[in-house]
């Protein structure tokens, strides 16, 4: 698809400076640029490729306007506006509206005259796929699974039985979702599942990475918000509730029960524990622990970092005598006052 | 289904008070009831809840028994006695014996008349079937590869060639069993794979999350226990063995050839390196990393909780200088000393 | 297959003292041996099952020859060896050429003709299967992704639209490669997905283990190098590069457009933050975070071991004011000064 600049100027609310009748036809980095692609600048370390490119146009704010010759269209968040404009010349395949003939539904299913099923997929009893869904290639979902207009599964996705998915929801690969969540009792020194007999409920504009695990709830739903984005191998245990708009990166794990708010944001590998409560706007840098309640709005961290391994192996021996140590300082502290 | 309390008291060893007769359809929590449903009551933060709740009973003990009013099932523990009525209420789907039109079951692999094979399923040459086995939707097993009778796979499991599973185990979606495992040799400065040979040996009872995954052994066979419990996203490397009745919560990760105990519980994002052996009874808390053998049963943990940020960020950058401070302390002791 | 010793011996470059004639038929280890089998040693703890074993054959270098006194094949590198002697003995299976009649191959693709496209498979338009690959069971295979000749994907491989998989290489079930990257920036509270456009590009003889994901680049290119092994549950985010020959164990997790060098080796559960560069040969061990660029190659930790929980407790309280503490040694080391 090609556009020219005046209208993607139009689209993203910007301003061309240059030819805006030029076409372009991609998107692409300042590296990989070629007179059909539009890129975009903002980080002060490229300006020498920024020199070099050899784009139609680049996408810029104003401030950075005088370090390019050529098309500029300048606007006041290049980021925000090159997303939209790679958008707009990178549209998502259109829908093939139809059942593909291997594919296993069951007569009770309700299919959407416009939704795609694809080769392999299985949709069980009374399902409900909406329109202009798209139910990938080799897909599992579940009897009685609600699926939302304009959701998207791709290959190889699993949706167990009951659980609803809002709509414009994005699935990638190997995702399970509604699998039963992890709940045991002990008796006589072996464990009783418990029946997880709850749902997932999933909100709209959800988007969810390769092989994220979201549990069904063992009596209530797990419940994941309006515009959560999560990324792949997340692991959402039973019950779990993420609220609205809460962003989390890859291998990020939540146990069972935890409440996250809304706007939260969680880094690569950041570990939940359940049964606590985490506040709206909260940030959890990567790999760092959360074991309890976190009600103050902020950012928390816990992160070790790595070091030459001869002088860690002498630092970690010492943290784990780090009480100790700190007794002896108050011993000194307590001999100095005498 | 409905039962009366009468009966779920006969199921779960307890005693009515109230009106034995009454019907029940459905378990709930506190919150989610209603007068078809039977909750319970066990933890005093919902005291509130349990006044208010509308189930036509309630399970509890009897120390509990004078804060609810209405029907009451007394027993000594609630929660396993609740466990056992959930299954009592919502059993499991019933088998749908018979292979399904779609899958492909190669010729020579043996399938118990009542299982049940899926749609999509693959079975190949010399696989085993037992009785009552469901094999879900778009699952694979491998040319060689023995379930026991009654065990469950959900739909899009992957077993390898020349697995055992044993009898009663239940398989959630997207689980990986006998992968080759990951071992490598030197050879100029690349790496040459070696043979992944053994097996999986998986026992009875024993449940498997989502999306885990359990490498094959190199040599050697890699063992999982009866009555073993893994939760998701779970990574056991080749040649692990896992004693009977253990427990590991979501992400643990086990390096090849370690070898752990009965009855062991891990928290969630444990890690255990290789090469080394956890006795009986151990417990390990979430997040933490056993880097040693642990000979003596008991409770181990080294997780780092998070703090804000900025605090951390100095807290982080003394555990690096964490040797040369207690050098500084012992200096300190012997001028005083002096 | 059965082979000889002295074939053996031709296959690794060694050398038999014994019967060079006699026939053996699996590798074995010392535990598990039997008259059909070799099997070899270099762990001296071992030592007592070598005195016991029943094996047609040991492996093992000159030095270690006095200890047994059956055949022995005598090598300079005995691990070395038995892979390749396990290899000989222990072929993959072989291709057996065809499109499964149950697989959906759009007309458009190009499959070698000895390549194996196994049941229930879906390659999409415009892919190209090479020489003697080997499409699994209910795999995916994208619109315009290229697999060179040689490798192979076991059953329930999702490889989206527009990869390259080198040749020889070997793909476990459950792994996503090509999945959307993870990138969204900030609108009025909410996140706006940036198109994911780049590819996954993976060289010759890599190695992928069961339920890694692989995510296709934002703009330009995830590349993974010749030679890389990865182990089960690894997590590669967009645009980054993994150079030749570099080794991950499993649950490696690599965030965003960082770029890992040639030959590295990174332990189990190793975390990688994005945008940061680690040279050639570095190692990191098991566990460890890198948080920053690692310029010189050498071996890097950040692990916690863990230790008795109630000694934790106490030490991991201390680690959150240790700051405080040493700031207290700062004081006192100035008074003692005075």
């Amino acid at each position: 698809m090609a556009l020219s600049l005046g209208e993607l100027a139009a689209i993203v609310g910007g301003r061309i400076e240059g030819d805006a009748a030029r076409l372009v036809e991609r998107v692409s980095s300042l590296q990989a640029s070629g007179p059909d692609a539009i890129t975009y600048y903002r980080d002060p370390k490229l300006e020498n490729l920024l020199a070099e490119t050899h784009a139609a146009a680049v996408v810029l704010c104003s401030d950075d306007a005088p370090f390019f010759a050529g098309n500029r269209l300048i606007v006041s968040n290049p980021a925000l506006a090159f997303a939209k404009i790679a958008a707009a010349l990178h549209p998502r395949p259109a829908i093939q509206p139809g059942i593909h003939t291997t594919a296993v539904v069951h007569e009770n299913a309700e299919i959407a005259v416009d939704a795609q099923i694809g080769p392999m997929a299985v949709v069980e009893n009374g399902a409900q796929i909406g329109a202009g869904v798209v139910v990938g290639a080799q897909c599992y979902v579940g009897s009685g699974t609600e699926i939302g207009s304009g959701s998207r599964l791709d290959a190889q996705v699993t949706i167990s039985h009951n659980c609803i998915v809002g709509c414009n929801c994005t699935i990638s690969p190997g995702v399970v979702i509604g699998a039963a969540g992890f709940g045991y009792v002990p008796e006589n020194s072996t464990w009783l599942a418990v029946p997880q007999l709850g749902r997932v409920v999933i909100g709209d504009d959800v988007e969810i990475g390769a092989n994220t695990t979201i549990d069904r709830g063992a009596l209530d739903d797990t419940i994941i918000g309006n515009g959560v984005k999560l990324d792949n191998q997340i692991q959402i245990a039973h019950n779990v509730q993420i609220g609205e708009h809460s962003i989390l990166a890859g291998c990020v794990a939540v146990a069972g029960s935890a409440i996250l708010g809304k706007r939260c944001r969680f880094g690569g590998r950041v570990s939940i524990l359940g049964h606590l409560e985490i506040t709206d706007d909260v940030e959890v840098t990567a790999t760092s622990v959360v074991t309890r309640s976190l009600l103050v709005a902020g950012r928390y961290s816990s992160c070790v970092p790595v070091q030459d391994s001869r002088v860690w192996r002498k630092n970690a021996a010492r943290i784990h005598n780090l009480n100790a140590l700190a007794q002896r300082i108050k011993a000194l502290e307590a001999r100095l006052k005498q």
